[in-house]
């Protein structure tokens, strides 16, 4: 258990009723892409959300004219919402008192230390945490300049900068820090500095601007993998060029993969070869597919061939192994069936359903 | 550099003229999955699979009918072939004898230690190396039955008898080492263990079953990630049921996210918020559709708003840092044109093509 203790030792904060931090579960977060002064728009996208998973939501606040729409999705949304606040602390204040669950601010852009402190004082009014988002891409300048210093260094003095205010300038704790760059390596390095030198600070953590879903999910399981695996990082973001949905998705999966929350079904399916004598891809996918709806942790093992599938389909809950046009069917461990091709998925789904 | 330790000190061996191990580049590679008696079909995998940059193939053979296919792909293959044999070690003599770059053993199914022997040294005789290629869905009976070990540990302890076999009994150092599971936890415990126990050998790591693209590349990801990045594997094949050009891609992308190979253009490109006001999904993924086919490793970002969008676009060779309905193209830095958003994707590709 030694690499959880990172994640453990953190100090938890509430986010609405989700406890962040401290040993609680890691917490699935997304951002929405709705237009910021749509409500409806809003909250539609919420409830997708929602439906996935994810546990907080996060919405930029990029004018004045976007705080009623705001203050509208806290009142209808059934998750804890995020105020995302740049340049401009008062729009910040502003949704502290329009009902934010918590809120972002960078500090490369608000304004320099003192800016922050009528939103900190706005915060503790409204007993939400903040977090200090620093993102690689909007660095201070004068730290953004610095030759002495690597980008891990600058992005942890920058959020070590804004702790050391928030905490001993202005006693305020609530907070959540995270360090975002686009680079991967850099990215690691970051956390790990951040975790040795704040460990009692929960943190957040992402990789910035990962791409569109194929490499943007790659880029996010991997570097996100090693730190959850060290145990640091108590909520998390998949950052995709795709629907929220998707991230959402992404994060339950990394994960779901690292034994840290199970939620959904997981599908064992072997990569075929020339040993298959089913056509495997599209059955694995149409057994996903079904396997989507459900919200039980169960391992289901589609498997093409008698070197590995016999194994596994024995292991899973329900699996099946494949031969030449048939599949032998099994439920915990044991045979129940041997059935043609055409009848192997609904034959899985009806044991599925069994279970 | 500490982190490449691992990955340095093991034995080189030679896959046709592709060099494993001893800190020569992780190698990528993938498994046909064309029958496996149809030698055109595996030669049009295989030149499908060597375009998207793979360097090792391997293929199944699964009976004594499908040898004359499998020696025909080793002679009009332009990447060395692997062949992979369960439950038969004629079969194994048989590929090594047929122009076989590299022969794929299961020491779960090959019949015990001693049935390994004529193998070894048919490999001997053709001066090719063997990967022993232990798999938790087909582990040694007794071995597996035993209730004092983990699975990572049996899956280490069926290895290291088939190392100590090759390299003690038969004097054959000519070898590679998987161990592989569909649970990354036991995947990533299994290689500490087998890099801790084996230092020399070059290993072969992947995570078995790993299911469909979306689950498979996240178990992947994050298993072979936190592995690479403690410097552990010396090749590597993410297993998809899916498409092996997939699979090839997803590798590259894990790799080059980790700074281990460069081999495609890197997209920067941000999640999208309230904040964005130019369509960006779909321009930052005909970009990546534009960028699919170049091999350079250019960084190019395409951005959606203000916050880190100059910063993001700056730093990469390319980028486009969006506003509302126009897009401030960026080379190596400097601004070069303002354009309309239907003209963003051709000046991006415009200044790519000048690099």
């Amino acid at each position: 258990m030694e690499r959880l203790i990172a994640r453990e030792r953190t100090r938890q904060v509430k986010v609405g009723d989700v406890p962040l931090g401290g040993g609680a579960p890691v917490v699935v977060q997304s951002m929405l892409n709705a237009a910021p002064d749509d409500a409806a728009a809003n909250l539609e996208q919420i409830e997708a959300l929602a439906e996935v998973g994810c546990e907080l939501v996060r919405i930029a606040i990029p004018r004045a004219d976007c705080l009623e729409a705001f203050q509208k999705v806290c009142e209808g949304s059934p998750l804890p919402v995020i105020a995302d606040i740049h340049f401009d602390p008062q729009l910040a204040i502003e949704a502290a008192r329009r009902g934010a669950a918590k809120l972002r601010i960078n500090p490369g852009n608000i304004g320099g230390l003192e800016a922050a402190r009528p939103v900190i004082e706005a915060a503790r009014s409204a007993g939400i945490p903040i977090r200090i988002g620093v993102n690689a891409g909007s660095l201070d300048k004068t730290l953004a300049a610095r030759e002495d210093l690597t980008l891990p260094q600058k992005l942890v003095a920058s959020a070590i900068d804004h702790v050391r205010f928030f905490e001993e300038e202005c006693d305020f704790h609530a907070i959540v820090v995270s360090a975002k760059a686009h680079d991967v390596v850099a990215t690691i390095e970051t956390y790990r500095l951040l975790a040795g030198a704040l460990p009692g600070v929960p943190l957040h953590i992402g990789i910035t601007e990962a791409g569109t879903a194929f490499q943007g999910i790659i880029k996010s399981a991997a570097g996100l993998g090693v730190l959850l695996e060290e145990g640091i990082g108590d909520t998390l973001r998949i950052s995709l060029t795709d629907d929220p949905v998707t991230e959402v998705r992404a994060c339950y999966m990394l994960l779901s993969a690292l034994d840290l929350r199970k939620r959904s079904p997981e599908l064992i399916s072997c990569p075929t070869c020339g040993r298959t004598q089913v056509d495997l891809i599209p059955l694995a996918q149409e057994v996903e597919r079904r396997l989507a709806a459900l919200d039980k942790p169960l391992k289901v093992a589609v498997m093409g061939c008698v070197v590995n599938g016999p194994g596994e389909a024995a292991d899973a809950d329900i699996g099946v192994a494949c031969g030449d046009g048939v599949g032998v069917v099994f439920a915990s461990g044991r045979i129940v069936c041997k059935v043609a091709e055409a009848d192997i998925v609904s034959a899985l789904m009806k044991e599925i359903e069994a279970l």
